[in-house]
């Protein structure tokens, strides 16, 4: 089906580390079926990935803003960025660091500028990008916070649609935000705190209702103690940080369940009616998430002018080039970013 | 079908607190299924109780050691210990305090005199013992720990056997034991030190041996910190405390995967082959056990010289007395404490 000119711009999957598996997923993708979405990311790279594994793919090379090709299964549009030096699948080259900056920032200036929807993004490497100069990269996700100039971003994971029952049938996505991200354990609690927490939980709502359709927000918000605290006997986080924290926002109209223990919030009873549920920190919210959506799960960031979503795995530099690699956690990337931009 | 004279002694289950859930879960149970078991607790209570929810139980009284009737549907036998007080669903009275003591007294007594395989606990309230004077009084476990003079305990949740499909098609049961149970998150880093990881994994090997039938344990360790500190970037306590333990361990023969990640641990990759996880804390843990198995999870004691197990819920005053509670979880308790006296 042709593309009218005044469809909306397309979204960009930015192929990422170019010694991981991020090139092979696209293209897999590419292959089963027609995209109407454009990677950003070395030609030749592409095309010789393509026929190490045997993919049939046609690319077609177009400038940033220009007309798409008409989708079909094995054609996939590019907007090329030239790699610095060749590259070997599972041999991280520190020369190609910058390479994949070049692709993030493409990315970002096309959807600030309107030529592009989305960005969904295939797993970096970070020690690839410190050793080629940039000491202080922590990840995608500061990365795009810095780059949009925005000073918090909140990074939530979400299964798609069709995983999550509820009691009267319908299938509704699992939402998990973080509270606090990649701290060691020790640092989680004096991380708590109430301006944190309510910026978290306003970009949150705002999110959730700017791309997600949602008119009035319902979150749960998980204690940091385990069983919430038992009334201060576990800890005290709960009845000197978060509940005001939640008391103030409800007074403001938030719809807001919590602080629940995790371990009863987990549960069909209190997840049903939710749209998000807020964790305090990592491992309290994302080995549910996991377990529930492996492979069907994906990393949204929340709090940028612009939408983002990603994988939920790394570049597992052992299987690229091999074939094995699973594309199905960047086409639910790719389809929460779709589903964002139309609900937006 | 009679119980022939030699048949080895019946699970007990203590009935908990009386004015909660604890006495009509029993009743429950014994309207659905001929029970081979004995109910410890007040009779009148439970003939009371059962009127009250309008179910058609037959009480037979029993000394411990005593024969048991034959078992039927809608007969139960019980082990009588009576109330200090008349008691009313929902509504807490102190003075029975001593008398949710004394059932644990009689079943500990009896499970360690062989007048009972193994003891199932309903749940108990912690606040009616304490108000009752025994003002450190923690909890069930604990109670257990220093009745039966052991040094330490060790908590483990667990599934049923039908829950937890594999890669083949066997299912297997999920299990999640704790290096640390009820503290305040921020004390948790600080908790997991060398001697008591060690003293947690054997106890947990020795009793997957012991009571689960497991010649060769195999147990997935969690890390302590988000991606399991990545390498020390993101917490060393893997470094310093987990990986040493386990490397010694290892040693002795013990098979321990990790420390992984804990959100990439719960999938089903991971968990293949796995007998049980151990998770560093409360809310690493128990949120998957209970999203997977919520209503068909139960609680296990390890470490002690009987077999105990219990629900995975408390009292439930507000739904005590109106039969809306749910007897799965103590059911599920039930059939694993069986299945842990058939494997012994």
């Amino acid at each position: 089906m042709a593309r009218p000119q005044d469809q909306q711009a397309p979204l960009v999957i930015t192929t990422g580390e170019p010694a991981g598996i991020g090139p092979e997923l696209v293209l897999m993708l590419a292959a089963k079926q027609p995209s109407d979405w454009v990677a950003i990311g070395d030609p030749q790279l592409l095309n010789h990935r393509a026929r190490q594994l045997g993919l049939d793919i046609e690319l077609v090379c177009v400038a940033p803003g220009e007309r798409l090709p008409e989708p079909r299964i094995g054609r996939l549009a590019v907007w090329p960025v030239a790699l610095h030096v060749d590259c070997h699948p599972g041999r991280i080259d520190p020369a190609n660091g910058r390479y994949v900056l070049e692709l993030l920032d493409l990315a970002v200036a096309a959807c600030l500028d309107g030529r592009a929807s989305a960005m969904v993004t295939a797993p970096l490497h970070k020690g690839a990008i410190r050793e080629a100069g940039y000491n202080d990269f922590i990840g995608h996700t500061e990365y795009l916070r810095d780059t949009c100039a925005v000073e918090e971003v909140v990074m939530m994971l979400a299964t798609d649609s069709a995983l999550h029952g509820q009691a009267d049938g319908r299938q509704q996505a699992l939402r998990v935000a973080l509270a606090t991200t990649h701290l060691p354990l020790k640092d989680v609690a004096a991380a708590i705190e109430p301006h944190s927490l309510e910026r978290v939980l306003r970009i949150l709502a705002a999110d959730l209702q700017r791309w997600f359709g949602v008119e009035s927000p319902r979150i749960a918000v998980c204690g940091l103690n385990p069983h919430a605290g038992e009334g201060g006997h576990l800890g005290r986080e709960e009845i000197e940080i978060i509940i005001p924290v939640l008391e103030r926002l409800r007074g403001e109209g938030m719809r807001l369940d919590g602080p629940l223990p995790s371990d009863t919030l987990f549960t069909p009873r209190h997840l049903e009616g939710v749209d998000a549920v807020l964790a305090m920190y990592h491992d309290q919210g994302l080995p549910v998430l996991k377990y529930a959506g492996f492979g069907r799960a994906a990393n949204i960031t929340l709090g940028l002018p612009l939408i983002r979503t990603s994988v939920d795995h790394g570049t597992a530099l052992d299987l690229a080039g091999t074939g094995q690699a699973d594309p199905s956690s960047l086409g639910v990337a790719l389809a929460l970013a779709a589903d964002m931009v139309r609900s937006r």
